[in-house]
């Protein structure tokens, strides 16, 4: 393929893609294609000789197409969103066309420059305090990662490091000795304790599998809408210590994955510096360990960081404090802020930690720029060595809508989602909502069991909202996700999609009603 | 912007990267920029209201150009290629417009099932043995990676879990009580030492790192071409248990950074398996901890392992018999494969390990397909979460090229450098080549001290060499690294970019004999 061919291919596939965009509505949400699908469609071997692009554009609509869940479509509310733009789309494919491996500076130092600044620029815009950002007092700043999970996971294991560096760093003979640091380092990694509540994402268990640490997570109680508190972090803490553990990490949640709980960040912060005082005063009197380390306390805001761009949704929840309390802030800018998948931001309030963690520097690698310290070569910060120009398009984005255009997208998402919980509420007699909304997320459950005044248990209320929610997915109109929170379980509905409008909405709600009255009238 | 707007600036955006491709020869292949060009030349803050896209595309010619290394650049030598192609990149424009988080089956099908289908084509393509396909018998197959070191990084937890699964598993009381398990796993973890040659990549290193492994490396030496041989590999785990310490995973590498050596593959094999069975005797007269485990193989072939497409670089290396005594192996398409970055292949024999130590399953992922067993959820052989639609410019690269296009495209590059390494034969007064060519990749330095029949010592030589290669990056007219392999500064060409073609490469070899002249004749 020329460039001559490849113009033409490219702006066939433009005019493919843009009316895939317009007409989206038509196709059913989801996939609805058997497991196997596509293998049967096609040959068992790699051609042996090249096709022409007309024979190979036929195939995305005759074979791809079939296999993709609208992610786009303003009926998928499942899940949380996955959102396109087409000034993102630009970046991609700018970001393609200056391909390389941009592993550090030299490489293309318009990579990570541009990453800096942009990270800079919504540090500010998402109100984070000024350690996170990479002219700050403490040395920290952000770095895209593809996906909240690898920044987790790159956390975890700075944050292992970190505290077993400084409770071994007393260790005789330790300094000088590299076997006997890693003797007395590996006796201690064993006792390591990862964190999350039990209303994280499983992110947190996983990068702890990562690290080869344990994970505990801390209970969570309906009667504080699922957030994690201090009392109850505390009482883990304390458990894990009397049993000779140690808890070095911590996950707070800013928007939880079943039902966009908070985690009550100040006590969290508050309980945290109770306790390594209490551990300090009481090490005087205890063997010749020393006081437990630090606890990194990591807040994973994925989804919800998305929100912190309009002021409103600081100041309620009091962020900004909390956050200059903690170590690291991650948010994706892929599921709420228009940025195309993968986009995911890890602010970090020292970046030390990541580098005395992952940097391993090669012969082939040195150069002048890096060895001058005057540069960032963000492959210490995260575990892929090679990197993706994925600023581009956070560049695109942020120019194209402007810090007011993408308050106004979140806005009005908020408010979608106030219409369908109020209309929900409207129908008492069919629905309970069980959390929300919150964040655009609305956590509902069918309202049943054997008609007024009656009393269903939770297993035949469960039992009934299942059955709406696969009568609701069976239809295909619309895509949604359920989940089971404290033994309910519940429907979620979360329209933060780019091309969602109300309309669509009230009409998601038409489709449940209709659902519901026929699961309630078949009982 | 709308999809109108879209239309305009895509197409426009088309056009640039097509007039960027035509004359990518024109600009001066590295960028020259001093560290903090840019945040000189953008706002402090973001934008608060949009702006049209002529000002933003404006932008990239006059802001980002400038800080592009252009690695597409015919006279891009250095490292390893990243290469583009035309129909891969309309993989990922369509890639980017069905964007979506892709974690499990039904996010997409297409998503999983194209990258099965594509993947088992390449391990066919590639003559991997039959134990890599997803269709083999024992239960292995492929995924795509963003990097190797990410697939590195991957396989080293897996190894561990399942190291550390197999010797604890006659542990008393350890089968029901999970943390008694964790105790015995971790007290065992302590001991677990990662692999590789002196010649490996760091990916292993950092690998070990964030498993929270030890890492050493067995040596290599110039006599065997820098690679790793058996009786090596013998000497150092021989050392490593007698201290107590135990092996679990070894990187073997095809095609090693510094100089592209082979490891001896096969010597590896005989050698662990003689290490095995000794292990296995002897382990009746030792203590309670019974033998040490299996060695998990991972084979490193990250650029070299493109040249398998061509059956003669297969029957050479006998690289089929030993890769199925062993358990992963992994190479980047987006290095030599005309694949954009970023899409690294790991194989494996067998998946479970994998699943293993990276699956964790919430409420909400649960859905009727996974639970049946008939689908593949990549994310549990990945530390990343969600997954972007990289199978689809992998397709488009095969069906454009063919197999045969591809091998054309490898040997072609073959053959340039065996021109670059014959033309400085050619002059022996001027250069000494070090190692190679070996798949494309000529390490070699400058010939110098004092005339003919004086003697220049290492440092002397190392210095000239070092002056010859400053001269060159300084003059602009090529890019290329330069590295030290056993004490030596060499300089590496690897003409392995998709537009060049032999008049470069003759080229580039005058620009080092004009530079090699001048440092010579100024001593």
């Amino acid at each position: 393929m020329d460039s001559k061919q490849f113009r033409e291919a490219a702006v066939s596939s433009i005019d493919e893609i843009v009316k895939y965009y317009d007409t989206i509505e038509e196709r059913r949400v989801a996939s609805t294609v058997e497991p196997g699908y596509l293998r049967k469609l096609l040959p068992e071997e790699a051609p042996q000789d090249g096709e022409p692009w007309a024979d190979i554009q036929k195939d995305i609509e005759a074979k791809i197409l079939p296999g993709i869940t609208h992610w786009q479509s303003p009926n998928f509310a499942a899940w949380f969103p996955s959102s396109s733009s087409y000034p993102a789309m630009l970046g991609e494919m700018y970001s393609t066309a200056f391909t390389g491996a941009a592993f550090n500076w030299i490489c293309s130092p318009a990579v990570t420059e541009l990453e800096t600044v942009v990270l800079d620029w919504l540090a500010r815009a998402f109100g984070l305090p000024a350690c996170y950002l990479s002219t700050g007092p403490t040395n920290g700043g952000g770095v895209i990662h593809g996906t909240a999970s690898e920044a987790t996971a790159t956390v975890i294991v700075a944050a292992r490091d970190k505290y077993l560096r400084a409770v071994t760093a007393g260790i005789p003979g330790a300094e000088d000795d590299e076997e006997a640091r890693e003797d007395a380092m590996a006796a201690r990694r064993g006792r390591l304790v990862a964190l999350g509540s039990a209303a994280a994402h499983s992110a947190t268990k996983k990068g702890a599998q990562i690290a080869g640490v344990r994970y505990r997570s801390v209970p969570v109680y309906a009667e504080d809408g699922y957030k994690m508190t201090g009392a109850s972090l505390r009482r883990t803490v304390a458990e894990l210590r009397a049993r000779g553990l140690e808890p070095f990490f911590l996950t707070a949640t800013f928007g939880t994955t079943d039902t966009c709980a908070v985690d009550d960040l100040e006590s969290i912060a508050d309980v945290l510096a109770e306790l390594q005082a209490e551990a300090e005063a009481a090490s005087g009197s205890r063997g010749g360990d020393g006081p437990p380390g630090e606890i990194w306390v990591h807040v994973d805001a994925a989804y919800a960081g998305a929100a912190l761009i309009c002021p409103e949704h600081r100041g309620q929840l009091a962020a900004e404090a909390a956050l200059s309390r903690f170590h690291s802030f991650n948010t994706n800018l892929h599921k709420w802020l228009l940025v195309n998948f993968d986009c995911s931001l890890l602010y970090v309030r020292d970046r030390r930690p990541l580098i005395d963690a992952l940097s391993v520097t090669l012969p082939i690698l040195r150069n002048y720029h890096t060895d001058s310290g005057l540069v960032t070569d963000y492959r210490d910060w995260q575990i892929p060595f090679g990197r993706r120009f994925r600023s581009l398009k956070v560049w695109f984005v942020l120019r194209t809508y402007g810090v007011r255009g993408l308050q106004a997208h979140v806005r009005k998402r908020v408010a979608f989602a106030e219409v369908f919980a109020g209309l929900l509420r409207g129908r008492p007699d069919l629905f309970d909502i069980v959390t929300g909304p919150r964040f655009a997320l609305t956590v509902f459950r069918l309202r049943g069991g054997g008609g007024e005044g009656a009393t269903a248990t939770l297993e035949e209320q469960n039992d009934l909202t299942k059955k709406l929610y696969e009568a609701v997915l069976a239809e295909g109109k619309i895509f949604l996700s359920s989940t089971v929170v404290g033994g309910v379980y519940a429907i979620r509905h979360n329209p933060a999609t780019p091309f969602v409008e109300e309309h669509h909405v009230r009409k998601h709600f038409e489709i449940f009603v209709e659902a519901a009255e026929k699961v309630l009238s078949s009982q």
